[in-house]
């Protein structure tokens, strides 16, 4: 229950008791085909490059950055959070103008300023994450993609998809990306991508990165392509994620989406019954993932405090990150986890732990 | 049986049925310690950046490639095969200086001629690859290890670490790489890196890559260290490795060499048997990995036939590469698979199809 990786459904589990298979099994391709077919139901798009990547979730970032973005291109980034801010620091790498739009952690991205600032010095990209994991808070990636005018929108869903509403192609994200182990609820190792045709047109054509290099990635991916060699596929970790994505789209997606609501509300109102304060406005709060302040008497010693839920009662909750360091708890509720049960578990927890 | 991944021993299967660690959580942060001690031990090194990298066995070479060469640098690459060419590639969008050195596929590198280009054009980096997987060639790093003067030497270990000897420090390796899927017996997904404390001094300070960045990946994962944290590390599959490692060393590394090359020579005289020749001649024959020819009469039908070896017998072997293709067959003997019974299995196969 901490920021994820999370737990994994028994039957996510069990895909790893079957016979590995070889990345150029017909078998294999079958469920890989499968797998973009799922991904771009739940991430709601249409694009023809949807597909996993073969490293984490910030593996997915620096695969969408190398891929799109020239030497002195001009990037607006929106940061409000450690996830924004690692964002930038890619783009500053692959040698990008980077135009940094800041508020306070905590706080929500004002999109009209972001867009503003893309707007005025042309950006090619804007990006933004959506559910920013280090503070718990939603930027409201729909109003940015109706002020992004000509630029590309990326949009950082890690700890977004399948737990809270992601409409790729209605809200007019150009590339999205997203993680195995927050809500999809599979193991953590692989992370995902989806990019658009507008957002093709922008394909570097050869990346200083080989291993990220998605025109080559996407030659063996892709159904209906030469299935080319590129690099060994994590079979397993791709057939795990094909069963994780199955459990959703069997549950309903928008089922799934109302299970995370309706289990961070419940957590919300028992934390708030105990008077522990919740860190973001619930305006703002982003489902899967609920930062509190710790409770004052508790600061001091609030790494004991996680030590002993962790050792005694088995539930992880996370630290704060950077400027949130001793000041909050993340708590996550994702995927498998997203239930009165989990939430029935650490306030059992907690009542115990802090007394 | 074919060039990888391999299948899993059933301990390695068990460990994906315990419950999802965190990348923060004590029990796993000790895990991976205990990893990388292994590794060391399994490299025959004392390198303190000795790791587990968060992406397969490409994007381990990328990883060196990105934190050890700055524009410009002279680089000498031995190539006799598909992942010599893929490091020459890697090196080109680097920015590096590459001075390449070919020999034909199913050759074996002259290290005298490599390193001899390497020392007239003063080259940084010297690249080998130990086990060529595209043409079942071992190259002999021993012998460059010798000859590699200032040059740091780099081997990518892929298909020899835990298959056949391997010696990072006897033999003068200043960087290894390797992967999880091949002798080690371990889910495909994730890699690994070693660099001694000659060539950490050669570490560029902000690299291209943040995802590969090795610095801040070592201030997460090195014991004694701040703990940092970096990505997610996939902690099931780190948790998978760690239990290849230890079946390794439980059987002994040496063992382990012993039955993966007397499984070797046995395939070796069964298919001579039956006149199928071998690609490589004995003096240079990787182990784990052999190439034979494909007989004559099944050139045609060669992929039927592996099609049927695979449905019918539940075989996979792998097809030839590049140049290679449809002229070869590539028959893994690795980790798990190392034995008479597989070669017992594949034979009875082949009686039935080569008909």
């Amino acid at each position: 229950m901490g920021p994820g990786p999370t737990n994994l459904s028994p039957e996510v589990i069990e895909t790893f008791s079957r016979p590995l298979l070889g990345h150029l099994d017909p078998l294999f391709l079958e469920i890989l085909d499968d797998t973009c077919e799922k991904l771009r139901e739940i991430m709601k798009t249409e694009s023809p490059l949807t597909l996993p990547i073969s490293a984490t979730g910030s593996g997915a970032m620096e695969a969408l950055i190398t891929n799109l973005v020239n030497e002195n291109d001009v990037v607006a980034v929106g940061i409000n959070g450690a996830f924004g801010e690692r964002a930038s620091e890619m783009f500053k790498r692959r040698g990008a103008k980077v135009f940094e739009y800041r508020v306070a952690w905590g706080e929500p991205l004002d999109m009209e300023e972001l867009a503003a600032i893309a707007r005025d010095q042309s950006a090619k990209i804007i990006w933004a994450v959506h559910g920013e994991t280090s503070t718990g808070v939603k930027n409201d990636i729909e109003t940015l993609g109706r002020m992004k005018n000509e630029s590309l929108l990326i949009a950082d869903c890690v700890t977004s998809l399948g737990g809270v509403k992601v409409e790729m192609d209605q809200w007019g994200i150009d590339a999205l990306l997203s993680g195995s182990q927050k809500c999809l609820s599979t193991p953590p190792g692989l992370s995902l991508v989806s990019i658009n045709a507008r957002c093709m047109e922008h394909l570097v054509e050869r990346p200083a990165s080989w291993y990220f290099d998605l025109n080559l990635v996407a030659d063996y991916v892709l159904k209906g392509g030469p299935r080319r060699y590129h690099h060994t596929a994590p079979t397993s970790m791709i057939v795990a994620l094909n069963e994780g994505l199955r459990l959703i789209l069997a549950e309903g997606l928008e089922q799934v989406i109302q299970r995370h609501l309706r289990a961070s509300l419940l957590l919300a109102r028992e934390l708030q019954s105990r008077d522990i304060s919740l860190f973001v406005d619930e305006r703002f709060r982003l489902e899967p993932l609920t930062t509190v302040y710790i409770p004052q008497k508790f600061i001091e010693n609030e790494a004991q405090i996680r030590k002993v839920l962790l050792e005694e009662f088995r539930i992880e909750i996370g630290g704060g990150l950077g400027p949130l360091q001793g000041k909050v708890w993340r708590i996550g509720l994702m995927g498998y986890n997203a239930g009165e049960e989990s939430v029935g578990r650490l306030m059992e927890a907690l009542d115990k732990v802090l007394v």
